[in-house]
């Protein structure tokens, strides 16, 4: 361990480790609030929590055994075609809006909160054998539960997000983004404001929640079993507006 | 300023401040090692030193004074559709291989480096009055005679990674994504390996790259003259692949 100068601007972002294989019921406050003690943090106001999807659908159990699901004929069919199972691809559909670009053995959903991404974010990955993992209901739901789960716990602001890795459209490599959140406004809006030259931005509002689930997932390797981190040092507008507030409405995107 | 502890997997963004308005020719290495030393900042090996795109274009003269652009017949169709000028709809164009995708006042293209994104990357914030500034020719290249430089003058291994600021489908904000580095690969491959429930993974691959970008926008926000930040802490291999060498191959990317 060595010793290093906090300075004003920096952003640290602390791996929480020593949090168990979760199930279904388990509390993730109790498992946080562990791991934090584990790791000799402190959480401080302003902190940012940020947990990963798999973590909270298991614990909210968002969970399906494969062998118990039916597949139905628009399943079996879109599974044939694709070379994937009829039963992973029947839970795909039942949690999706639509299916957004197939191919390649890949779905790409619209799942029904309106995230984009490869199977609506149900996977096989970090799950006991035979089951499948869901995303959360309500991702934002979730994550203000856990804020204020957390804020009472150690009576601090808090904010937390909770995020997923997603691939994206002409680059190789997926990156984590958020898909709930809760404490913190997921854009900081800078529109209407001036750069050092004098011009209005006016289409500048950093997404600083992806950024922010982007730079704990440097901390969160997919083998370390550390699914959640802590973001200390920033600055945010405090909001309850959720990630669903982030969400392109279809009219004005030009890839829907 | 406060003591913290520096724990093992802990990652930290530190800005880099007391960067001037920067002019074609001037000398990045120069400026980067005045700024480490007002910003109290000794770099270490694996250090990943992460800059602006305005910034490296403006260095390598990649500027383009608007009043002398003469806009073709093309660019004066497009500009009055979209409601756009048509001077830098010429210099848009000139930058491109080909319109993505156009609407809402948006031109989405596609880079001759084959990034895609609004207006080429071509804006005019953060430069003098009357000028655009461009994309690097070769961002990549820039960030390799970066670090280069910054390891001759410090004696350390290090990577450089470029940065712009991006729109994405779906989503409302930008993040920061890489447009060029130089001495870590871009993604993490863990093709193959296996989760802590011994499930092989298929598809995984963090693109590290981004998320060092993502990260480091956290503490360069737009209006405070930091566009460059280091990030240390990490873990990761070795190479010179570049950017480039995750830009998704059109007949696998169901989005071209």
């Amino acid at each position: 361990m060595a010793l290093v100068l906090e300075m004003d601007g920096i952003v640290q972002v602390f791996p929480l480790r020593g949090i168990p294989r979760v199930k279904p019921g388990d509390d993730l406050l109790e498992l946080l609030t562990r791991s934090l003690e584990e790791s000799g943090i402190a959480l401080q106001d302003s902190d940012v929590v940020v947990i990963t999807q798999k973590v909270v659908s298991k614990a909210e159990g968002r969970i399906v055994k494969i062998e118990d699901v039916r597949p139905r004929k628009k399943a079996r069919l879109l599974a044939e075609e694709l070379g994937k199972d009829p039963r992973t691809v029947q839970v795909i559909l039942q949690e999706s809006k639509r299916i957004v670009r197939k191919g390649h053995g890949v779905l790409i959903m619209e799942t029904r909160h309106g995230f984009v991404c490869a199977n609506a974010g149900i996977d096989q990955s970090n799950v006991e054998e035979g089951y499948l993992t869901l995303l959360p209901e309500d991702p934002d739901r979730s994550a203000r539960r856990i804020r204020r789960k957390l804020e009472a716990a150690t009576g601090k602001r808090l904010a937390v997000v909770i995020t997923d890795t997603f691939g994206r459209p002409w680059r190789d490599g997926q990156i984590d983004v958020a898909i709930g959140c809760s404490g913190l406004a997921p854009l900081e809006d800078l529109v209407g404001t001036t750069d050092p030259y004098g011009h209005t931005l006016r289409v500048t509002q950093p997404a600083i929640v992806d950024e922010i689930a982007s730079a704990s997932e440097l901390v969160m390797r997919k083998h370390s079993l550390t699914p959640a981190a802590v973001v200390r040092g920033l600055s945010y507008k405090r909001s309850d507006a959720g990630v669903r507030s982030i969400i392109r409405e279809r009219r004005t995107d030009l890839f829907k």
